[in-house]
């Protein structure tokens, strides 16, 4: 199960970094903006979870995530034209909302396993966990942030995590089963919004002046 | 006096959520972004005040905090059209006005009783605590930041700290109207400041080029 | 030693101060914003480097930093006609070169110092140490980042604390002797690109589209 989760963590990373890079890469970056953008990106949230959970960085652990993003950044960088490919692209999009999900449901088990600030805390960090690297890459880029653009990716990560912090309430005997059951439920509703390019409805955005 | 203190605290998060909210309501923000930039703008301060301070983040110990501005959040998305009626507004600015004196206040408190750096950091996080969320907010809605603003209202927070060390310091015993008293200070300034509508002087501007 | 060292932290802090205040002053802003971004240009860095090491932040210990870069902003604002002559800025230049070499490996150093995330925590809260302040700033004055810049300064930061890290690693007897290299190292890079105008090639920047 252990090893499960560290190669699903990988494989994560590296998308984050690699789906991290594409974002920014149309913007005439050099190969150090590359680096250090890709790397936020992929540990950004985890680490900002984890100032705030007040826990050594997770990557002062274990220092694979930061290798792999660091790989997988100048990998993109090197081999960009493979990822823009449509086909390749989209996978890497799946990929990246499959490691939110898993992101997401880690984040708030962090948090939940440390007893910290139950039960809105957990939640919090879990979105923070998923998206917060993204965000800090999009400020350092001068892109709009996520938070902006009426995408449905923190939405359906605020919801999984929201079910998960549910279900340890009321049902700690099915963790586990909890866990996998709404990381699916993450990715199949950011996979369902990739597929048919759905967006947040009009009804709940603020009109513009 | 701590229920007051409490009390006087509920009214602050919210009306910084409201006029957090109501800040980025013009730029088609989602219902989550909403959520999002309002929360942030009421507890984004303190959060960073407490990872310098290498102290809990205040809401993970009272979720209170974190659920009045998440209401109010929504509240503000759903009945928008209410808030912005001009003399409804000025109201809400008055109130925010009034949370930011309470907040910096709190801040530099909270600093100086964990005997943290003094004298310089319990201004510092006071600021900190009053302007942070409202920083956060802005970058995260590509908004143009306080800083750049012109406008009086970290100035009158910062005066109000650093009033407030200078007593705890060569006056301990007045620690309790000091505050008091630097509370109102800042709010009477702020105030007057919308009101007459005041704005920094040209002399104290960079010439831009 | 400890006393040199000392003396050097207090010129690069002034430094960064200057230089911080000069890169957004001409964006019309006012005096307390010039405060708030020289001081942060000045400490942001080693500030982010402490919450991640966990470590009191060093300001808070010392506050002279504060005071020096509180200064420095000042002075700045009053005088900038002075600092902005063309052969007086290029000598900050170079200063804030040298003050970035100095930063970068005390970062290191402090991490190293702290046993923390060996050996790619060092490098990374080097770079951190020396660009931090720079990026908060240029985000807080809505500039675009360093990141973004094509500009030889991150890079030579960064091999240069990756120097260090391995001379810590393979040759500690010579910790001395390294950091003083390493930071020579890094300031006569910088000091090359100033001097020529030296900007990272095309073949390592990334396609606009």
């Amino acid at each position: 199960m252990e090893e499960i989760n560290f190669w699903i963590s990988m494989i994560a990373t590296i998308a984050f970094a690699v789906t991290g890079v594409l974002a920014i890469a149309d913007r005439g970056v050099d190969l150090f903006g590359v680096l250090v953008l890709g790397v936020i990106t992929a540990i950004g949230g985890g680490t900002i979870r984890d100032m705030i959970l007040e826990a050594p960085v997770f990557w002062s652990e274990n220092q694979i995530y930061v290798w792999m993003a660091l790989g997988a950044s100048v990998l993109t960088f090197l081999t960009e034209s493979f990822f823009t490919q449509p086909q390749i692209y989209r996978w890497m999009l799946y990929i990246d909302g499959f490691g939110a999900a898993l992101f997401a449901i880690q984040g708030a088990n962090k948090a939940w396993a440390m007893d910290f600030g139950l039960p809105v805390a957990p939640v919090i960090l879990g979105v923070i966990t998923a998206i917060g690297g993204g965000l800090i890459r999009d400020i350092l880029a001068g892109r709009k942030t996520l938070i902006m653009s009426h995408e449905l990716y923190a939405i359906p990560v605020t919801l999984g995590c929201c079910a998960y912090v549910l279900i340890l309430n009321f049902f700690p005997q099915y963790a586990l089963e909890g866990s996998i059951f709404c990381m699916l439920g993450i990715f199949g509703l950011r996979a369902a919004a990739i597929h048919w390019d759905l967006r947040v409805p009009k009804m709940f955005i603020t009109k513009t002046r």
